[in-house]
């Protein structure tokens, strides 16, 4: 499976409508431009009206006219996270996207008990990669958004990526917490919540993939590594999600994937009453598109 | 700089030698084999005389009237763990390496109050990866053998490193303190710890380095991530050594070197009298020797 399945994929659903908070912006419009030319959604821009408009006169004369584009005046960036967020809550959208404004002023609005996008669960990012070499995507949470998740966040966050892998077509990924070994060391808590996650799985409490752990990411990922360490089974080397310990492992496994492996990404929030895409400036108009993609495919 | 040239500059040492604890062994005598045929060290072998023997008729012909080997016997791992070590803290020989023995037994011989090789520094591991389009060797410290240092063995953890890279020439290396973000969070200990080795380098607490951070691995070892994202400096992603913040983090980005973007590694244990290759049964013959190479350049 490729990321750009995921946009042929996303193609296909009945009318998906993103909200997109503080849109005013060169690179945002960019995003919003490539993912209607690829036909994935409509999209509720919000923002400072006459600023968008100046900006589409400029760069983006197509989207003046599109039907496919609809502009909702904010008054500052509180406002027009307030604006996106109410109109996911209301249902008139159904993925919210971060533009131009800080992200804490987005998840601010997000958590809003009146208004807000709370389910009672924890939100989590997932990020899909597609690695040179590997013919599958491997699921990688949480990278960036807990920072050292207990054991009952760390069943929240799998069960915030299954839904993702479902939504992509995964119908029972297996999932592999990771640590530094894949025996249970009582001084390593990777290991012990690895092991006590695998068994919330079999008792039901996290449901709709395969928990084996703890492995190293060798063993999650590469059956041969798996088979030099003894590890055999069904699961061994094939993981589809990649659980991490801690937000620094994460961070860094995210990094080497895209700096040293040129792997590309697509990543979401879940656990939210919507998909929200978080992209920052520094991601690239393709890795927005994936993270659109996957923010589409994960609608409830 | 290459992992190939740490062979060529270890070959030009003059006379080392390895001491190996449970040489008897098709792997280890291949590493063995392959060493001397590069010209890089002698080797003292501690095992069953007989097995090493046998194993040297059998597999090894040309090892048997080698004056770059001496069979030592030994009647257990224990006895070859003791022997080696001693023969290490006798200066009889600069280096030690594990054969086919548990972790846990070499170490206790290195540790040993009374014939082991202990400095009062802590161990740590230091492994030095060539990785594809990266033109300098990356140091990643310490992937395997501190599982969440302090502040206090991070900075030792940082010397230990640093004493690596000036073996292998590079005179002034910059150490990075990984962590998930670049800026100080109070919530994120690796952050804090971060600023705080930047203030000890400033302060003469860490010598012969450059440490720069906190830093996510990205800003760490890429000029144009680290532009993007506003660090600017002499510095910014030009990190020779990457210090994780702990062990899950420092093995998932080993993995991840070896397993996604096809890396080459070499690596010691540093912080004893004499540095240790702690080689395992999954390493290739290739990164045994890198680590034999990178064990002599780091003899005192």
């Amino acid at each position: 499976m490729t990321l750009d399945s995921l946009i042929v994929q996303a193609a296909s659903k009945k009318g998906p409508v993103v909200a997109v908070a503080s849109a005013a912006d060169r690179e945002v419009l960019e995003a919003v431009s490539v993912a209607i030319a690829k036909g994935i959604a409509s999209f509720m821009l919000f923002d400072d009206e006459k600023r968008i408009k100046d900006l589409m006169h400029t760069d983006f004369p197509h989207l003046i006219d599109s039907e496919k584009v609809s502009i909702h005046h904010a008054e500052d960036t509180i406002n027009a996270a307030t604006l996106s967020v109410k109109a996911v809550s209301s249902g008139s959208a159904h993925v919210l996207m971060k533009g131009n404004l800080a992200t804490s002023i987005i998840l601010k609005a997000v958590l809003n008990g009146e208004y807000g996008l709370k389910t009672g669960k924890i939100l989590s990012h997932v990020a899909a990669f597609e690695v040179p070499g590997y013919n599958r995507l491997l699921f990688v949470t949480d990278a960036a958004m807990n920072i050292a998740p207990d054991l009952e966040a760390k069943a929240q966050i799998i069960r915030n990526a299954v839904a993702a892998a479902h939504a992509c077509g995964v119908s029972e990924p297996i999932v592999a917490p990771l640590a530094a070994v894949e025996t249970v060391n009582p001084a390593m808590v990777p290991t012990t919540d690895a092991a006590s996650l695998v068994a919330m799985n079999r008792r039901g409490q996290i449901l709709g993939c395969i928990v084996d752990g703890p492995l190293a990411l060798d063993n999650a990922v590469s059956e041969k590594a798996a088979a030099q360490k003894g590890i055999i089974g069904e699961t061994a080397g094939k993981a589809d999600i990649l659980l991490v310990p801690n937000i620094e492992a994460g961070n860094i496994l995210y990094k080497s994937l895209m700096y040293f492996a040129n792997a590309k990404v697509g990543a979401i929030i879940q656990g939210a009453k919507a998909p929200i895409v978080l992209t920052s400036r520094t991601d690239s108009a393709e890795s927005k598109l994936y993270s659109l993609a996957l923010a589409i495919l994960s609608i409830k």
